[in-house]
């Protein structure tokens, strides 16, 4: 039997309720804070994702070619995409974007830990806003959404890192430039391996043991005046500090203090980040992280300079935050802390016709219902009662319209209550101009 | 500069926010009907889209392959993948079914006609229900979509014919029942190609030039009793004809008669129909046709037969009615006829605050806003006072509210009615208060 792609979900209309309702909290959220929705294709060149360092996400690219051979490739994340409809429009987008999408994203991946080929992932991407402001209304729409959840800061928590930060830091040490990628996605493989491979990595990144090891000791500080102390020690530049520090005290003036993290292991797998680093995770710590972004002041600009002339290379730039949240790990903890909502279906009215007659006596009443804007569904073919008044309670009926071979004789139907049983009779015209 | 694959769209907000107006219109009339909505992956299986006939749809599948060299595919259409999942739950939905979607479909098509690669597509599927109830509730569901759009039986037709009917007259004229779908598929091209080319395809289909001729003829009558002088002349069945009657009756009782048209040439481009078969198109008849579908008793039994073994053919089959209802020509119409609405970005509040300091003084009333279901933005970084009123134009704002530094000593705010142009002077804490 044809199944469903390997790896990927259908939606029956139970899952879709659930994932509509999600959604909904999604799209709520981002209009709260004036975030507008985008779109585009889920297919897209190939090279859009190329790029050096050796992140999961490229490696994991679901390629494929075009009957004119053109490489293509189902997106695996949306920022690339939004990066090129910003460049490919930039000359109207002169300000800000403040921008959201729920696009689904794929990765081809060997599925051995039951991880999906696809996921949805909510988008919110602030441009052309260098100051910790962006970080900020980004942030606090994401809590806002989980707030709109039924969450709190008793069930979530935000990790906050800053790359720049942890660079400083690590120039200071005496890491080279060229090492730090490497040593950012390694970095952020903690916690995944063992500590033991992070040095390994570190080392094949070429660190000595020393420094690999020093690395690693100053990750796991989670007081950042601690940091503080390190960067003043080897005379490191404290930009990245001073960055960490406004963004702290402005989620306190927001009133988000009780989910503030400060956690130097966060660095995010994706190579474009430069400096803002953050994860949502629960407050158990047993589920992988529910959401997250950072900064990429970069990204834009890089992409645009591959195909501009020399002289014109730098002319297309924006600085951007980023934030991505996926629909898999919220609905495990939705449902562990038991706050799926149970969603069915309803109808305003249920027409229930005792024989083919009444079925052409009540199609009236179901046109004009749903064109005054009510649900309105008829049973057919006409069954015994206790069949049809089955059928309304199974599609979430309100209310019963009802009509026999008596009512069609006497142009009258009953009107039923399914909540309160109430059972009114009513002329057929009277009910008729009733609706609006 | 990488720019959108070829063929598809990027939907910036301003194009969103349409399309958004037009999808709500979609999920309401499906909502207002009892229609669920389902959803499923963009990539299926290649095998699932394989049919014998030659479907400009099928000879124009997006295909390719995976890393382990699956034949996959974009879906071009949603009903193989509605068959699909019925079938694979086939048990757990044993009555009707009423689903709803609105999917991206692709296409590989040369795009000599400016046409588009990708589209979407209101589906509708009505499924287990063998009369001409189905029909009727899918057609019913897109007019008044139609209706919600602005639109009315003056500017929109639906044509109405049933291949069984076709097919009726089509054997009693002596086709045999090998040519049926050829001879569709033929009459199909009627108005995208000349007659005389139809005539060829005709007799390539293997009719004798005579009965080529006649075919032409008969699809050409518009008035239904002069199709049943035929049927009964060349004593065909009158099964397809009794169906059409009892279609055009329920829509009349319903309260659609002014939409209706007969007409024998709409036969529609996919192999897979049985009986009823439909389009809408726009009145002027400038358009493309705008929406359409019909009865496909038989995909879903197909199917399924294929992979079951031979006692059990058979087993898993029901009845179905479909209706797809592309984005494009649509917004052609609505644009043509000046019904689509100017939709803007809305804020109910826009925060200005006048330094630095107010910035932070004005935070948690974005918060607290935001938290109480207003959307609201801050201005950032502090500008000339003009600049910062145009950009709360810009953004939408109905309200301002706006601090300076005499606001920050007094604990006071200035709040603004952009539309009234009231302005109020209030405390900072009984405007908090005031938020709910």
């Amino acid at each position: 039997m044809i199944q469903v792609t390997k790896g990927m979900r259908d939606f029956y209309p139970e899952d879709y309720r659930i994932q509509e309702w999600l959604f909904n909290i999604f799209k709520q959220a981002s209009k709260l804070s004036g975030f507008e929705y985008y779109d585009c294709p889920v297919v897209e060149a190939e090279e859009l994702y190329v790029r050096k360092a050796g992140e999961e996400i490229t490696e994991q690219l679901y390629t494929f070619e075009d009957k004119s051979n053109r490489k293509l490739a189902l997106r695996p994340e949306m920022t690339p995409s939004l990066a090129r409809m910003v460049i490919q429009k930039f000359k109207e987008f002169p300000g800000k974007i403040k921008w959201t999408s729920i696009p689904q994203c794929f990765r081809y991946e060997r599925m051995t830990r039951g991880r999906k080929r696809e996921h949805y992932q909510w988008n919110l991407d602030y441009l052309g806003e260098k100051s910790m402001m962006a970080e900020l209304d980004i942030i606090a729409t994401a809590i806002h959404a989980f707030e709109l959840m039924g969450l709190s800061s008793k069930n979530v928590r935000l990790r906050i890192s800053n790359r720049k930060l942890l660079s400083d830091l690590l120039l200071g040490f005496g890491v080279l430039e060229s090492q730090i990628i490497d040593v950012f996605l390694s970095i952020d493989k903690l916690g995944k391996i063992k500590d033991e491979q992070i040095i390994e990595l570190l080392e094949k990144a070429g660190l000595s043991s020393d420094l690999s090891q020093k690395v690693l000791e100053v990750i796991y500080i989670k007081d950042i005046k601690k940091v503080k102390t390190f960067i003043d020690s080897c005379d490191a530049s404290n930009e990245g500090y001073l960055e960490i520090q406004e963004l702290f005290s402005l989620l306190e003036i927001y009133g988000f203090s009780d989910y503030l993290e400060f956690d130097f292991s966060i660095v995010r797998g994706l190579a474009y980040y430069t400096g803002t680093v953050f994860e949502f995770f629960d407050a158990r710590k047993t589920l992988r992280a529910i959401a997250g972004g950072g900064r990429y002041d970069n990204l834009i600009q890089n992409l645009a300079d591959v195909d501009l002339p020399p002289k014109a290379k730098g002319s297309i730039k924006k600085e951007a935050v980023g934030f991505g949240f996926g629909d898999v790990v919220i609905f495990e903890l939705l449902k562990d802390l038991k706050l799926l909502p149970e969603l069915k279906l309803t109808l305003d009215y249920y027409l229930i016709p005792f024989s083919e007659d009444e079925v052409k006596y009540l199609l009236p009443i179901v046109a004009k219902l749903r064109n005054q804007g009510f649900t309105a569904e008829i049973h057919y073919p006409p069954q015994k009662p206790k069949k049809m008044f089955e059928m309304a309670s199974k599609r979430g009926a309100k209310n019963g319209i009802i009509a026999g071979s008596q009512e069609l004789d006497k142009s009258i139907l009953k009107v039923k209550n399914f909540r309160s049983r109430e059972e009114t009779q009513v002329r057929f015209t009277d009910f008729m101009d009733s609706i609006s």
